[in-house]
């Protein structure tokens, strides 16, 4: 939560106004809701803190307000009032006071008139309009509310990775090959040569272990993925975290630390919306740890649909088992590891018992991947033939590859895919409405055109 | 400064073992340094919290280390020892102790040999050799510590800009048009589209104005400038706030108090780095504002040169008017007012005092301009004039345009070079030695040859 605190000497702002009850002040904000009443009138004022109710009984001022549309933004004074009794609203942080007009009503912006109706608590758009007007819907309570978590999990997460000694480093976006291989990449016409955009931060956190030993970055990351669902973005947000000197086991107990640590942090900054959302209280019982075989077992034992042997979960197995884990071990966090070594990147290290199997884990949480990452492959020789024998060319990694050469302890980490929390934290439908301006085949900012489309 | 906590039950970090006198302990670090002495041989331990002297007498772990290159990492057991008083080191953290070896002495990692000698203070490499082995030159000690100063500005930018209320936002980077102008973007492919790399995080930090009224981001811009000199890099770090309901004195004031919280965070952060650096402290008395003619006038009284009526302050200039204000306001911060119009972009809103001019600002560091800003226009009509004055469409503004369509304050903004305000609270040569990962026309990690270049 922050605590609103006004800068200005002269403008209160909206929450402030619970102190200055009969004093007359000055005020700024967006008509958020007019309701006209002859010879009354009253508005909704929103500024940065809150919404307070504002009413008067002036003439002019009252004509001004039919012809103005709302979102326009006004300044005023006014006298601070307690609310009648019966008019007292318990569910409102200024719902004890309204403010009467007293002078000076200004108009600083008008507003063009609304494509739909911005009055109401809940929009209920459907995703297009949501994104087309998305500078308009935002200001919606509940909108922006979305962005407030997921500046509390962006803070949250900076404060678990400091806590376990984590240095925060920047890494670079523009990179000189297509290196993780896998997912599709963007290029970028780089001054006269080709270069391509970062699917992640990746190979530049690794390298940073024989420094740091213990680094976190927050980075964007691309992904040309030609496809339209509801889970990916083509650019979003990752929190990374590697670690030097690191087991397996005791890389799995950093990771639990730190997305608890995250969430609670979170959950803690932002109880009002997420009562709002009508959210349950995140479970954090144990979380419990299971090989990816252990929960196909589970999952056919407890719901009798049978998905062992399969190289990963399902969408509705990460649904099965996050219930399961629920129920028993009453925990919304559910670790899985030893997933197929050909299933993960080349620099997972494979199970030294079983070198089909690699140490390797995601996080789900209420039904979903919210993380992945493993131990990784820390010997340079090792490293080298893991490359080779996806079919890439070590020489592109030249740069990665040297800090191998020069001394690596062993080392893991991961990786939070900060709007997929953000979502899963709020329930919400599409992982686009956790993102202030999603990117997609379809979409940046304004939908693509076919005239926009490349002659070539 | 970290606290250097150590999470694992065993192993203990360098700066711990003061506390473990005449304990056995585990360590695990890097050779830093090898001295072999016949009979007895002793090393300079690495780890995330310092560097601590060990020494053995043990044949076999001599030979080995014989065999072994510094970067190697090992990890061994020792008993921690008081050092004789003419061996302490006062200056270092473990000055007074060392470790002697008394068992399970492993080596985890063996290094390549070196290319150049790793056992000194100072690399004095020339920048080249600096990002050729990028990895391998940021384990001496004071050039990771340019990242650990630069870790700390990131910290203290975001709390300042927290504590004035601002919220975190995370801006996107592909954007579907160059919308800006200006300097030149880098196109990408995407999907079936031409799009770009942003060169700022500008419009969408406005666009957030309507709903948080304050904000701040940390974002990557890209700037495809076809020249390579010591202050430009090809990607860099932002660190931006924008502000509503403000006008150019209380912006003034914010920007400064800013600018002031954030390098005096990093300053009490980094003492001892700085001292290492033999960096004086930051003088922060009164910050001198000067409109640009201003400071023309005082150059040419003070200094004799005229450059009066030139259109920007050039690289002699900005040196002359820091060291006026160092001199005549204790102020290693200098900040100058009213660019011309046309040499600010397209959003800054000119003096209604005289149109040529325009509510923009600079400020200086240390003879070096680490942030620009100005008053916005905030009116949607005078805005798309603003736009086509500059020969450009606002057909490719459209969502920017809409936040300013449906009623925006008064508003302004400002933007922080992370790697340059590095570069000069540290006073390096080169604003590549600032940036973990620099992109440069010749670099992306390796040097781009041309036989990457573009077969077209």
């Amino acid at each position: 939560m922050i605590l609103y605190i006004n800068m200005n000497e002269q403008r209160i702002l909206a929450v402030e106004a619970n102190n200055k009850i009969d004093e007359e002040v000055l005020i700024k904000g967006f008509l958020q809701r007019i309701r006209l009443h002859g010879k009354v009138a009253f508005f909704d004022l929103r500024d940065r803190s809150g919404i307070i109710q504002v009413v008067t009984t002036d003439e002019k001022v009252i004509a001004e307000l039919g012809s103005l549309q709302v979102q326009s933004v006004v300044e005023f004074k006014g006298r601070v009032k307690e609310r009648g009794e019966r008019y007292k609203n318990a569910n409102l942080p200024t719902g004890n006071i309204e403010i009467e007009i007293t002078s000076d009503f200004e108009v600083l912006s008008k507003a063009a008139e609304m494509p739909f109706d911005m009055g109401v608590e809940e929009l209920n758009l459907q995703l297009p309009t949501l994104l087309d007007y998305r500078t308009l819907v935002l200001r919606n309570k509940k909108i922006a509310d979305i962005f407030r978590v997921q500046a509390s999990i962006l803070k949250g997460f900076r404060q678990a990775a400091e806590s376990k000694n984590a240095i925060e480093i920047v890494v670079p976006t523009i990179s000189a090959s297509a290196t993780e291989g896998g997912a599709e990449v963007f290029p970028v016409k780089y001054y006269d040569y080709d270069a391509y955009l970062t699917q992640s931060p990746q190979l530049y956190k690794q390298m940073m272990v024989p420094i740091f030993e213990r680094v976190y970055t927050i980075a964007h990351a691309y992904r040309a993925e030609p496809s339209v669902t509801t889970r990916h973005l083509s650019e979003n947000t990752q929190m990374d975290m590697e670690i030097g000197f690191v087991q397996f086991s005791e890389l799995l107990d950093i990771l639990e630390q730190v997305i608890v640590d995250t969430l609670k942090f979170a959950e803690e900054e932002n109880k009002e919306i997420l009562s709002d959302f009508r959210i349950k209280e995140i479970a954090f019982g144990s979380i419990p740890r299971l090989k990816l075989s252990e929960a196909q077992e589970i999952i056919y034992k407890e719901f009798g649909r049978d998905v062992r042997g399969e190289k990963d979960l399902g969408s509705q197995d990460e649904v099965d088992i996050c219930e399961w884990a629920l129920k028993n071990h009453n925990s919304d966090l559910v670790t899985i590891t030893h997933f197929p070594t050909f299933k993960r990147a080349f620099y997972t290290m494979p199970d030294p018992d079983d070198q089909e199997l690699s140490l390797s884990f995601d996080i789900l949480f209420r039904g979903v991947e919210i993380s992945s990452g493993s131990q990784r492959i820390s010997d340079y020789n090792q490293l080298i033939e893991a490359i080779k024998s996806r079919g890439m060319n070590p020489d592109n990694f030249a740069l990665y590859l040297q800090a191998f050469l020069y001394g690596m302890p062993a080392e893991g980490g991961f990786s939070f895919g900060l709007e997929r929390i953000t979502m899963h934290m709020l329930n919400l439908a599409n992982v686009r409405e956790a993102s202030l301006f999603p990117r997609d085949m379809e979409r940046v900012d304004v939908r693509l055109k076919k005239n926009q489309q490349k002659e070539s």
